[in-house]
């Protein structure tokens, strides 16, 4: 057989196996999965080394403005190359729409910004205006270009659509084979919560966490649910960040819905303490929804662990330490003012290899599921996230034995501060390829930029609809049929 | 001892306690439960019958315009008298504020409204504009006149004041030691329903079901609860209609949430079935929440049965069949156009005794506590619900074995219709007395118009508070504190 | 009326009221529960004071040998003085049966050494040899006599009666309407344990705990659950210990099985920490099952609160720090040695109060329930447990704001220790009477010997048996019907 | 490369993927899965079918006694050959200890047995005889041989071992990495159910049901698991029959349990109604546990769906329907006589897949765990149950558009009955080979007698052992350490 790539001697690890051979790649795609392939124009040795699908960064926020307006440091280049260097061969940063903007506008305004990436891409559409012209028309045009993902937001005033704006993406989303991703926490209680604390003077850093209480996620995860469940609509929660919100996950997964969910290395890793760094310190640890306590990282592992979340993802929201991001309204200011959101691209999964894999939490397996091969089934990358025939020769090769420091500088992206700065390490990747071409490779940037593609996105394909469907009971699920 | 009445020779049911002896009344109180007692101006003999304390209707709507501005067909005459021929003595119907007015004119119109009453009453205030002067003045002004419950809407319109308006009406409701009181569905839901339902033309009363959910109440329930935590208020969840709902309640309760709920007959009579009887018979089964299916009834009785419930109330919404009632919009109208209510003052205690006590679903004692003691101790009418010296003479007196076929004229209200009509009774009120004065006695009414009286309630002193303080996660309930 | 004696002025307590008022006794029974009752040949003051159902002691073990043979120190005498000061106006020992004796042998055993009785008392027989004998003739004539509640052992190998057994006791019970207690410990794990530890040298007092694990009680608990469901009888689990056993006896109750249970103020007060005091001072605190820790109190509390318990009893087992008692078996003995069970007639309703209703975890209408009406309607004592007319006059008169520090010389028992020790108690039990006649009155002794009679008791006559078993599955409950 | 086979043009199914591809074969082992492999002695054409990991049957009794001493039809030729024409290429009946006998003994004898096998195997060993000798000795030996899971029983007298024996047996298998099996129903629950019908005279095939209640299950599952945690041991429940038993294990391993289980097509398929089929056709459905309900399979398929159970199994036991098996102790008996078991070697996967993949209950990658990864692992084939390199070219070439209605010749067992007569089928097997050789391809047996191997099985080296063990409460977990 021919081959353009050969990749030698290592353990491949997919969801499934762990076993010893060759890869070989030809025109992008692997083609020869095998004991001691021979040729090659390129060999690369990978003995010692584990043999991975590379990591489907599932939700990061690149060249994107915040709800008020303030843009992230990243771009397409600096956030693909900081991906590339933390493991993953793909992404699927949001595409988000302003108020009264079409969607074909937001979709045209983040390819331009998409060309520089150097890992294929693709967007999940946040939307914030469902108008009719969104439902019928914009919506089922991006679908047919392959974009069959959709984000809402349970709160934030210039996002929130409210539960009837839900119903009315999740219904179209539905009809379309689209999944929609949601950020559930509920709007009022948190204004509520901003409302009593600036009238009793406290507005420090520590008090952003005490302002969006667990509560207030538990009730929102709930709500997102019963509206899926109306319209009987498939339905993915964002960034879970507390012990009770994942239960309910865990309990409507196992009654037979249809429902995905995600936590971060941030709600794994930090708690409300580190908001209370000294002087403004905590702004670094300010995001949303907010860390919470010991007990939460514990329970949260547990569902890690027992497959309550579809991945782990980094929600990479990088607002440098300073003027331009955390501070853009001010160096001394009130909690709420502080831009919201944590880096985190490169350190996701470095973090969760060594913090989960290393320390017996979960299995090799288990991380490529988190780390790639679910997103790309759950978002409809088919031709990513394994290593069999066929598939994309998106390839992440890690040395489980490697250790660093984690610090800044190995973040590759704008930043000015990682959370995670400090944290021993063990496992690193050390080559990533994305369509059997080197991005990064032994701590170089291989990649050119731009060199990454859009990819097309299948329609949702859920295992026993038919079976299901006939089971439902028309009284309860008529949302879904009218 | 010298007493104004004497009932002898029944047996007393008390929420605790069944007993064989005499009840001495002198000045409208209890003063003695005892064996034999001679002497009494009047003797009522009481042989072979049961000796309860009056039952405390805490749901009705009397005199009260509908959120449309449809005025009931019962005002405090009819609505007491019908009350009192179903075994109370005294109601708690709503004072509603329309927008824009102020709680004093709410209450002035509803003390006019009640001056008729033949037993005695308070109102629930509901509260459908929480403006500052509400909260900060007016509330605690009806407080301090012992009106210490407020309810509010999750749907509705014209009624629904929003997550934001429940947190600040629970937290005044909290300091002042009020309890609030809430009509749970999720109104963006049950509008989006709608809307679907009238595009596709299917608007027969059937379709009031399907309009609004068991989800709906389900996931109010929660996120009423939610609220309720957040503020570490009291909460009372009424007119629950749902096993999922019910579900909640327990579980919350069990926690150690300060949780307090209702059911009505209607949800244990009837289906969503009755809504598609021929013609536009269905209208007289419209009533919010909607009636639902036999396993939700069957879960219900076991949650009657096991605790959940505070009481059983009739939610008394006394529509007519007419143009006046129903269909004050027409005949031929879609369902959302429907008055939505039905009667049950006087069937409630009829009901529950024949299907819950006689039945073996309850016992004697249960029946007490549910028609009468816990809403006493609920709503903070101190002197009512019990049997003991120095209580109300507020007494109900019931043949165990007399039987009959329910029908309208047995309900003694201004309604053309009782969905009830033929059901097959046992045991029955035959006496009712207030303060120690026949109101109703062997199917005559023997109370004047305007016997009642108003009755100031004492604030809620719940149970552990300083205890349970203590446990407390000021993170979690900050709110309390703020 | 006539009273032979008034108590006069105090607050009544029941398990639904507080109330102020007299009672009025005539013949041993109360005759009068009225406002200023006049006369009484005795009058008792009872201001500032409360006046409630006199306790009834439902786990004592009193003249009663161990499975090893083992007197303990109380017999009828000192067990019911110790009673009555610790506000008892009745209890309900053990008379057990040894393997090969008849059940009319162990009645005729117990009735002779109750003689000494100062309060009235029945047994709970507790049947080690379920012969046919036994089951056909012996336990039919012991229910006719009113003994009503048989008890088994899972653990012990002297007491142990078997799976099958059990299902033979339950079903000869179901059918006389007597209802089954259990000892609920797995007998192998703790054999197991037990080699397992003596193999290791580990046999201070300490390891009694981790010889009798928790899983073994709470595996011990669902099985004993399991078989009377099979055969569909009531079932009541003695001394729960475990927040694990105390899930699934609440699991089951809201399930609408038939079950009931109690827990003890050891396991709320102690942790098996205590086992681990210097020297030989934790055989104090040896019973089985053993002692838990601090979170396990806390979920037990909440139990208690929230009504998973009938009752909390004090499971006296007095067995003196002496050669007599703990250590009949020597002073330097292997923790299986240690004669196992604590003393607490006296103190659990002082525990309770104090930990209880002054520390606001239960209200004092709780109290009642759980000290003394809950357990007269349980094991059928129906003359017992309340206030109202025509009840036996055992009343118990506290002083809620007495204090004092609990120690030996309170118990009035012939115990030697007591491990309540120094416990800082708020309210206490002043006047004692059964059947109206003075047991003990303001820290004085009245009653004589003998004075207590043995009370006959009634079948359980449960709630919905008709109602419920029209529900059974045959397939399921089979057990019940053959 | 050089290949022995290549099967071409196939579509591949992992427990993780699904792609197209041809696999190369050489030595009996898998060592390309690539696009277009040229060569191959011999090349399998798989246009058109699925190309699976080989099932692995982990239930079986082949050439074993039952407990009564009857043989089963089905030596290791027989049931291998019916085994391969249900597309399974290995399997692992029991070799069953009788008491007195040492394990060496016991496989000896099922060596000489097993030679005749068509298909790789090895034993389940089950241990009636708990003795010193054997814990301490004889299992090590078997475990040093490969032989890696140990099989208890918690009911029948001549098989139960006692929870005493449980727990030696659990704690053996723990130290040695080896996993123990346990049929759980409660022996006494059994028995008694029996004594009782007998004298009732209920003895038709239709009470076998009756006599071993869903409640003798659910509560053995529990002990079984609860006796598994005491020693921190791995456990496997077979052929769970319950709803209820098949919510504790789902429970016990969200909760963190090193906790497995199967079903059985069995209780899928049927019901207690088919015990009572006219004359003694009952008695084709004899099996413990019975055979349940509808909701029972409604509940077991969505935990087949959801992931509780590891695998789903046969339990093949094959009694025929004449005097040699169902009926060797006669035609016309009681129910408790009737040879116990149901023949299904070859129906399983048919079933699994027609009913499971076809219906779209499970996916393709659900079927490859549920018939072949799964249980691989458990039980430590680590060469089997996969298509990746390296590992044994044990296949299955399905026709997944083939059909057939099941019938007796289907299944090439010696049974002259299968209870699945007349099920219409979807998807069929083509081709089974194991270690590269075929064993049936197109309906045609390829193997020779004898070309089985014994299969020397990995110690489980469970996820997390590490991680947990530093979480785990010294106290409870007590009996892990001793």
């Amino acid at each position: 057989m021919q081959f353009d790539t050969v990749i030698h001697g290592g353990t491949l690890v997919t969801s499934s196996d762990v076993a010893r051979g060759d890869i070989g790649i030809r025109d992008g795609r692997i083609v020869a999965v095998a004991e001691n392939l021979s040729g090659g124009d390129a060999r690369i040795d990978a003995g010692g080394r584990l043999v991975m699908p590379g990591g489907i960064e599932a939700h990061a926020h690149i060249a994107q403005e915040s709800s008020s307006g303030v843009m992230g440091a990243d771009d397409y280049l600096s956030g693909s190359v900081a991906a590339a260097f933390g493991g993953n061969s793909s992404f699927i940063p949001f595409a988000a729409q302003h108020r009264g903007q079409s969607v074909d506008d937001v979709i045209a305004t983040y390819d331009a910004r998409a060309a520089r990436s150097v890992i294929d891409y693709s967007y999940h559409l946040i939307i914030t205006d469902p108008s009719e012209a969104v439902l019928q028309d914009q919506l089922p045009r991006a679908f047919a270009r392959g974009i069959t993902s959709f984000k809402v937001f349970m709160t934030y005033d210039m996002m929130n659509i409210g539960d009837g704006g839900m119903l009315d993406i999740l219904s179209v989303a539905r009809d379309h084979g689209a999944i929609t991703m949601v950020h559930a926490e509920n709007n009022d209680m948190v204004k509520w919560m901003n409302g009593r604390l600036a009238r009793a003077g406290l507005v420090a850093p520590k008090y952003h966490a005490i302002s969006r209480p667990e509560l207030a996620e538990e009730e929102a995860i709930n709500r997102a649910i019963s509206l899926a469940k109306l319209v009987d609509a498939p339905l993915f929660i964002v960034h879970v960040s507390t012990a009770g919100g994942a239960a309910i996950v865990q309990r409507e997964i196992l009654a037979g819905t249809r429902l995905f969910a995600e936590t971060c290395p941030q709600y794994l890793a930090f708690t409300r303490d580190d908001l209370d760094r000294p002087g403004m310190e905590g702004a670094k640890f300010v995001c949303s929804p907010p860390l919470r306590d010991a007990a939460t990282q514990a329970a949260l592992w547990q569902h890690v662990k027992s497959g309550t979340f579809t991945s782990v993802s980094s929600d990479h929201a990088p607002y440098r330490y300073d003027e331009t991001g955390k501070f853009i309204k001010g160096r001394d200011i009130p909690y709420p003012q502080i831009s919201n959101g944590m880096p985190g691209i490169a350190a996701r999964l470095p973090y969760l290899f060594s913090e989960g894999v290393v320390k017996g939490r979960i299995s090799l397996q288990q991380f490529v599921s988190l780390s790639s091969t679910n997103a790309a089934r759950t978002f409809g990358m088919t031709d990513k996230g394994s290593l069999a025939p066929g598939m994309d020769a998106d390839i992440a090769i890690w040395d489980p034995e490697a250790t660093r420091v984690m610090s800044l500088q190995d973040q590759h992206d704008n930043m000015d501060y990682t959370p995670f700065e400090g944290l021993e390490l063990t496992g690193l990747p050390e080559t990533v390829m994305t369509r059997g071409a080197l991005i990064t490779h032994k701590g170089r940037l291989i990649a050119k930029e731009g060199q990454g593609k859009f990819v097309p996105r299948a329609p949702m394909r859920l295992l026993g609809d038919g079976y299901l469907a006939k089971e439902r009971d028309p009284a309860q699920n008529f949302g879904a049929q009218i």
